[in-house]
Order: C-alpha cells, then sequence, then structure tokens
C-alpha cells in the first residue's frame, strides 16, 4: 500500500486539500494518504522545507511526499520531482527542498514536463490539485520518475538565500526558525552545528537572555526553568518548562541564537 | 475500496469528528474516511454547501460526502441522502446541497426514515454521530439508496434565500463568500455568470475599490498589486498579489462585487 | 484492517505528528490512521482524558488508542498500556487514563518497558515517536500486551485530583471542563450524577445564572435563549440556542456549575 503525505500552506477551512485528495483517490485509491500539515504560514518556503526534511527519516521506503508552498505558482517556475534518502518528493523549484537536499544530496531530480500525467485544463492558479497530486498518483501506480520528465542538473535548481548558520571567532550563530504548539523556538542550528565536548559548559545567547548549558529534557528541570536542548528533530531549542518560551521570552521566527 | 468524505462544522479540537469516524469504521473498516474541512464558520450552512460543491467534481465515482453543519439538530427537519453527478451525498435538507443541486440537478433525493441503519440510542443533539455516519457506512457496504428512505420531490427540499448573483442593467451583482488561507476574497461568480469577450476591458467594483480587467494568474503581476482572477473553483476571486487582499482592503464575507 | 487513533496536544503546525504517523506505517503500513484530535490545550491531561473516555465506546473492538500529553516526558514516569471496554490504551502513566479507568475500570495494565518494540535512539523529548508509536504498530500486528512489558497494579498508576463532582446537601458540583466549537460549556457532570425524576424542575446554576430545567435539544428554544442539555457525550451542558455560550456568559473552564 503506497503512501502520499500532504504538507502545504493551504489552511483547514477551504476545499483544496480535498480536491487534492480526491484527485489522487481518483488515480489510485488503494493508498495512505497522510497530511502532514496544512498549516504552513501562508508562502513561507523554508518553513516548509524545514518540514519535509524532518519528514523524510521516518516514512517506509518509497514513500512520496508532496509539498505545495507556492508563491510563484502560474509562472514559469518549473515542478520537480526528486528521489533521495530512499523516498520520493513533489514540490516547485523554488527552494523548498533546499534543506533536504543538503542533508540528503538527492540521487535524481527531474522536470515535470509529461502532461499526459496531468489533470486538464490546468488551473493556472492550482498546480497543488492539477499537477502534483496527479503525478504523486501516477508515480505510487508504478511511474519511473524518468517517465514523469527529464532530468535536470541539481546546480541548476532555485537556491534560497542560505539560511544555514555560519560560524565567527567563537560561535555558531543562527536564528530562530520557528515556534511549535509549546512555545518552544525551534532553531535553524542543528546538533552537528555546535561545538564537541562538553555540552555543560556551552553558552546559549539569544538577545540579552544568557542560558548555561544544553539540557537533556524538560523535565530535568523545575517549572519555570529556560532551557535550551536539542529536540526530537534534532535542532538546537530554547524552552520554558511547564511553559512557553515564546510567551515568556517574546523572542519569535527571525531572532539570532548565538552558541559559544 | 469505498471513500467518505465529511465536511462539518465541528472544529478539530473536540471529540466529535473522531466519535463520527469511530462508528463508520465500526460498520465499515475497509473504506478511507477524508477530512474535507472541520473549519466551516459555526452553523455557516452556505459555505458549507459551496464547499460541497466544489470537491463534488473531483472524486472517484460513487463517493459519499457527508455535510453536517445542522442548525436545527433535535428539530424536525428531516435528513436527506441524494445522488448527483456520479456522486452520493448525505446532509440535514436545510439548504446546504442547494448550491450542489443548483450546478447539477439531483438524479434521486431520500429522506431518512429507516432506523434500522442508524445508531441507538439517537441523540437528539448528535444526528451526524447518531444518524449520518451509520447510514453513510452502510451506504457504502452497498445498501441502496431506496432502501434509506422514501423518495421525496426536488422541489419541495427546503431552499435558502437565494445567494446567486442578480443582473442588473450592465452589471452582474454578487458578494464575497468566503476568505481562504491566503486571504483571497471568494466570491460566489462563477465563470459562467460573467460577461463573454475581451475579458481585459472588464470593470470589477467592490466598495469604492476598482479593479480593470481579470487576470490569469497571480504570478502575472508585482507583489502589492489587487487583482481579480477566475479561481481554481471557477469562481471570480480578488487577491493582492503576495500578499492578503483580505488584511490589505478590509472587505469580507458580505461585501458586494459587481463586474461591468 | 487495524486502526490507530491519535489524541495528542501537539497542534497542527509542526512535522510531530506527521513524524508518530511515518514511524507506524514503516511497522504497519496496512491500518487505519485516525487522528481524533491534536488541539488539546497544551499539557491538560485531563481533557485529554475526557477525549480518550468519549471516543472509546463508538471504535471497533481492538482500536489502539494512542493518547500523548506529557508534560513530564524524558523524566521517570512510565508509559503504560490498558485493556478495557474492548479497546486497547497507549498513554503515560500521568493520570491521563484515570477518567476512562473510573468509568471501565481496566482489565489489564502493563507498564512499557521491552525496548526491542522501540524506536532507537530514543529522543528524551519525543516519546510518542520514539516508544507510543511504534509500540502501537507492534500491538496491532499482534503482539501480546503481556509482549510490551510487566503487569502493574491499578491501584499504583498516578491519579490526578479528583475532577469527579461532589454532592452537597441539595446539590451535586462540578465545572465546567471545556468550551466546544460552537462555544458550548461543556462541564464533568454526567447524566448519573444529575438527581433522578423529573427534569424539568431541576435548577442549574453557574455564577449568578440560573437556568431552570434540562432541555432535551438545542432546536426546542428560540435563538439566544440560554439552556442546559444533556450532550452527545452523556455531560451536562450549557448552550445558547443559535449562538456561543462561552461569548454571551463569560464563563469557561473551571467554573463552578450546581445542580439542585
Amino acid at each position: 500500500m503506497s503512501i502520499i503525505t500532504l504538507t502545504t500552506d493551504f489552511g483547514e477551512s477551504d476545499s483544496y486539500v480535498g480536491q487534492m485528495k480526491g484527485v489522487i483517490l481518483a488515480i489510485n485509491p488503494r493508498l495512505q494518504i497522510v497530511d502532514v500539515t496544512h498549516s504552513i504560514p501562508p508562502q513561507d518556503v523554508l518553513r516548509a522545507g524545514a518540514v519535509v526534511e524532518e519528514i523524510a527519516r521516518v516514512y517506509p521506503a518509497d514513500s512520496i511526499h508532496v509539498a505545495v508552498v507556492d508563491p510563484g505558482v502560474g509562472s514559469d517556475r518549473t515542478l520537480i520531482a526528486a528521489e533521495t534518502a530512499g523516498q520520493r518528493f513533489l514540490a516547485p523549484d523554488n527552494g523548498l527542498l533546499g534543506p533536504l537536499f543538503r542533508r540528503f544530496p538527492p540521487v535524481h531530480v527531474h522536470r515535470l514536463t509529461e502532461d499526459r500525467f496531468w489533470r486538464k485544463p490546468v488551473c493556472a492558479t492550482f498546480h497543488g490539485r492539477d499537477i502534483l497530486a496527479p503525478v504523486a498518483a501516477h508515480w505510487s501506480r508504478g511511474a519511473d520518475i524518468a517517465d514523469l520528465g527529464p532530468a535536470i542538473a541539481v546546480n541548476t535548481l532555485v537556491k534560497l538565500p542560505s539560511d544555514e548558520p555560519h560560524w565567527s571567532d567563537q560561535a555558531v550563530i543562527g536564528r530562530v526558525e520557528a515556534i511549535d504548539a509549546f512555545g518552544n523556538l525551534i532553531t535553524n542550528l542543528r546538533e552537528s552545528d555546535l561545538p564537541g565536548g562538553n555540552r555543560s559548559v556551552l553558552l546559549i545567547s539569544l538577545g540579552c537572555l544568557r542560558i548555561n548549558g544544553i539540557s537533556r529534557c524538560y523535565a530535568d528541570h523545575p517549572n519555570g526553568k529556560v532551557l535550551a536542548l536539542v529536540g526530537s528533530s534534532g535542532r538546537l531549542e530554547i524552552a520554558v518548562n511547564g511553559g512557553s518560551a515564546a510567551k515568556a521570552l517574546n523572542f519569535g521566527p527571525g531572532s539570532i541564537v548565538s552558541v559559544t
């Protein structure tokens, strides 16, 4: 039984997601459609890229992950299919798959050009329903990535201004990327970006806030304590035990974090 | 594998939707349940009707669409089953299916009276769980629409005060029906309602705002530009490229739109 | 086809739920995953417990219900598996399953200790993904509850300060437990807690508000009328017909309700 996951900024109040699912099921009714999230902030391509990278590691082999955050819908930006990490991906060529590709360099990337797999007529404002959904369904039924369109060189893909951390003399510097449902501040600093050795001597700075050391889990500390830890997706996060760091600290996406 | 879709105003914080799914799966575990949306504004029957009409065209034949926005639950309003456009529908007889029926006149409409398909005892405040869910599940397993209750004449169904557009001398006049997740203002004017011929000479008016011509897609324009286009559901919408028309323009559901 | 339901406070904006589903499907791709809700207020263990109890009655036999509201994740609190009411449950031992167990005393409760069923390495902050999800998937494939870890005596489970109603001389006293999507105030008073006999002579008090009698359904009353009724989950609720009691009355979770 094939799996198709959906990650979009379509929200959950409209029929957009329901329409995509209908198109998929009309082509292949025997699959699992998994909603990852439809609450990516509108047109936040980088946030969608982080989510896709986070889920890529846990799904069964050959799962198809469709990500649609697409400010350029209807323009001449292309749509792409990719294979990496034993998984399959469909998204606009707008940098969305960049975080994934930095971690898992793609084996194959193809442009979607074979319109025999598309829903006709293609609506200029809804390529998610008319191109990505039917292509995903046909791909799940056995089409080869090469059937979907010609290969494209990885170095010609659209790249967003890097949101990777950078290093200065003594510190690695990143930024808060998202606030999760618990109010934890999730950064773009990965475990591998942090200085090695004894983690209890690291100093984490966020504005004028200073946190000493990296904790193992929330429950190591009394309620109300501000702490830094490496969360479940392998990224540094700032939390308030038993509370919301976003509310308590007044930081949010874009805030600069440094680790010394 | 049968498909049952759900469109409700139950929200996603309570157990209501989870209870409906349990009742369905207890009768037929081998089907796909698709959440279309549970975020219809509370008791907004017309909005639910628009969503059901939007999804009806894309699902595989014989899919069952259950819509529950039901201010009259527990009163003597009836519940109905209908077949049209190759699809099956279950809803209260409160006008919800009106937009669908105007576009796809129903082939069969029956009242739900055969309580052998219901969950007992029927709770006066939750017909979604106790009548519509089990009827949908039994219908998906092979019951005929005539098994569910007696046929009812279409012209006796409840009709809401029409929200169809009307025509004055030079213009077609409609209204904003919803705001989508991107802040686009979705109107009740369909492509077929618009004057024919050259679309670039049409004038769209919304309060004192004037928009010249109908665009093909968002990306035709610079960011911040206000534009009108026919969206993916075939309705006229007002958008701000790269932004939210709802925030920028201060219009919302109920605002009058005219096209000259 | 097995069923696994998910009830969490993870929200729907992040990849947490999507990661849990991937882990489950990688172990057992042939099952139905049902989202009950991911919008439990953060760390509100009692609210999650009420939801789990509400759904337990309607699912097919042997369904597995996974509930993750877990302020103590990473501490030495244990995780448990339980069987009762013909259903299976997985949750932290933090009182979450208390409302269920008061209604349906558990037949078997076991601690999760057999780490061969876990995802390795176990992340200290995400036992939902690394322990509960894979254990649920293995359990659905035929593992016995005794395979998951040793039995534990029910009277040693963590109990929350009871939120059960209490009785004074003439009245039963409870509290508002939640506000649903319609603005109805859902209390912790069950039908069996209410005095017997003629319900139209009961007096329901909420602050200085007095409601005479318990209604059968919303539609018995004109719009705007404040009423009390036993809702679809068998609990007393306060509603405003055609409106939102939460907005109209300015009460919310924690408000005291008495019935005389």
